[in-house]
């Protein structure tokens, strides 16, 4: 694929998301040729996403092209192509664009939607896991209202309006509030001529408790922040199958509604040749070891979400969030640097710096290591780290402004179809 | 359609630019019952949809939810929806959810771009005059980079980086300098691993001069800054075809290029039902009388770029710009309101307030009634008259943010391949 030759050995990253761009920063400027990989020409800022689903914030604020953040590094290549194979013998990355020889291998590729094999779901429900998938639940949304103004069926209306989100972790939280708010801050301005009081926005979580990787107080004052705004927060109920009308659950509830947007579960993108069960975890991540490196490999490693590194601390691997993330390919930047220079290797400990959730517009619950907060000082908290987070300093700034203008006037003004999704529901 | 019957008259108008917006402002708090449709559910603020295609803004801030325009104003309805037919005879407008009765209709449907029945450019060019339209545009400059590092054939790879804009107005010449710019300021820093110096971009025209509606002073200014950029301005020769890889012309002259952007010309959206040539002028417009009523009728009206207005002064009509749009939306509301209040029409008449068009990050040139300048302060004017007609404060703020930030540090993030075009081109 074009790569030249150099007397600097080849490290191939495959992935631009916290994990990827981490690493490739700190071996910038060392004596390694990097060529990272990704299937998009952008790092997508995924914790944001519900945000430009919900017209709070433009896709392209949360984006950030992977070349402005390698320009001016020497000997680093980026290449906007998809892996289809590791061939482990012969130290071969294999891509839509022709393969490539590697010395070190980092598979840094994330995670996908995991609808558990449930096909009916998979086919009809809306996902939230990239910018695209965020625009189509976006136009979904305000196709729906458009298309409830011109039914006289009550039944179709209300199933119109009725949202149904399932999975209690930090996206249907965090999705459910947003959603909450435009019902009341937005919907009965914009649609005049619609009981937009029938909107419904229902959160069904499988366990007992929302935030189930949250504490306990972090649970409790999450739903209560929902249910003051008007969410339903169904516990204990799992949703078994949806034909694009109607959603069934393993118990008698069923919900009729036009829009079932699936955050119930992520699995590991699996990579053709590093697929056999002896590199896989019980929950099909790459099994690695402290230092990242993929069960029976010295050269190949694993880092972020597709990881899993079973510590004491971590039975079951770190939490799949931009922190671990960052922090394993700071840590195997390092050891990069390290094996370079004839010293051993590290291994990786996780500093938790811990978990946030949003509810609403000015509402949300925080774990850190010595203290748990929650309500508007704790929104604060969360505004200020994902800004700090997000790569760009006009990133930053837009969406600063963004959220300002949103707050004072109620309003989220990226409300546009710009591609219609158009599914039809009647 | 489910609009409630009203004591009021009902005024339809199609279309949501700056002509229908610009009536429907004029009629708020008015008696009458106003029901706008378009087939967006946003207003483009078309003059800015080159820096979208380039990268320097983002689209949502140049679009702005029409719902958002019309709340708070009483009986006015919106709806999402293409129009199919109007039926003089019974005053129906057909449309696909359903017909709707009229007491007055407001054609604004503007323009679409024209190819004069080329079959190969319409197949094979990229056109600028919608948002998705300009997204493509700007997936496809980006790819074309991507796919010029992958090929050893060099001619091949000068196809690639090759781009031919057709048409000499203000739309190709602020194109032609934006590509300039990038070319100058992004490719080598992105691209350091291929030879961008080898971009080629080429500006044709089939007039002797540039922005032809524009003065000899300023087209000639315009041509002087477009080739200090390295823009290739031919004039006299049209381009003939063009089959994806190659655009032949009406002279020996070739291009082989992957990349043909047409903004040559535009024709009046025609509407089934007020298509017969009793209503159209020689260019395929609406003809429209001094108070902007269809040839006649007098409760069928045209304004915008759709409408032809004969005067001494416009043998042609007026120019297909924001402003005659925007004036004849005012004057037209006007002329409403004073139909119902039972005095007579005014007719109307074209205050031009000027033109200008902008080269590059600094230069633009500038025909006011009486005063024509160009250069770097025309260029704060064309900003700061750009700023003022857009509409909303959030996207004024966002793009002057985003204008100062690019202005600054030479550069245009929005470089996202959100939704690849994927025309291949080898």
């Amino acid at each position: 694929m074009n790569i030249p030759q150099s007397s600097f050995k080849r490290v191939v990253i495959i992935g631009g998301g916290f994990a990827g761009i981490a690493l490739a920063k700190k071996l910038s400027r060392q004596e390694f040729q990097v060529v990272l990989m990704d299937k998009n020409n952008y790092h997508t800022f995924q914790p944001l996403l519900y945000q430009v689903s919900t017209g709070g914030l433009e896709p392209d604020s949360i984006a950030y092209p992977i070349r402005k953040v390698l320009q001016g590094y020497p000997n680093f290549y980026f290449r906007l192509t998809e892996v289809t194979k590791i061939d482990t013998d012969k130290n071969l990355v294999h891509t839509t664009i022709g393969e490539l020889k590697f010395d070190f291998l980092i598979v840094a590729t994330g995670t996908k939607t995991n609808y558990f094999g449930n096909e009916s779901i998979a086919k009809n429900s809306m996902a939230m896991k990239t910018i695209p998938q965020s625009l189509n639940l976006r136009s979904l949304i305000l196709e729906n209202f458009e298309q409830a103004l011109l039914t006289d069926d009550l039944h179709e209306r209300e199933a119109l309006m009725n949202f149904v989100i399932v999975g209690g972790g930090p996206t249907g939280v965090e999705l459910a509030g947003a959603l909450a708010e435009i019902k009341k801050g937005i919907l009965p301005k914009d649609y005049p001529d619609l009981d937009t009081r029938r909107a419904q926005i229902n959160l069904v979580q499988g366990a007992d408790r929302l935030l189930p990787a949250m504490s306990d107080i972090a649970s409790k004052k999450a739903e209560d922040f929902l249910e003051k705004l008007g969410v339903h927060v169904w516990k204990n109920i799992r949703v078994t199958g949806y034909n694009g009308k109607v959603a069934t659950t393993n118990q008698d509830t069923v919900f009729e509604t036009a829009t079932l947007i699936w955050a119930a579960g992520v699995q590991a993108i699996k990579i053709d040749g590093l697929d056999k069960a002896e590199f896989l975890s019980k929950s099909k991540r790459l099994l690695v070891n402290e230092f990242n490196q993929v069960n029976g490999f010295d050269h190949i490693f694993a880092i972020g979400d597709v990881a899993e590194m079973v510590s004491d601390d971590y039975p079951m691997g770190h939490p799949m969030m931009a922190q671990p993330a960052i922090q394993q390919g700071e840590k195997l930047g390092e050891n990069l640097i390290r094996l370079q220079k004839g010293k051993s290797l590290q291994p990786f400990s996780y500093r938790d710096k811990g978990s946030m959730a949003t509810i609403g517009r000015n509402k949300a619950v925080a774990d850190l290591p010595n203290f748990k907060f929650q309500g508007v000082f704790a929104w604060f908290v969360w505004m200020f780290v994902h800004l700090y987070f997000l790569i760009g300093f006009r990133n930053r700034l837009v969406v600063f402004i963004n959220w300002v203008y949103n707050y004072v006037k109620f309003d989220r003004e990226a409300r546009l179809i710009i591609r219609p999704f158009k599914k039809t529901y009647s």
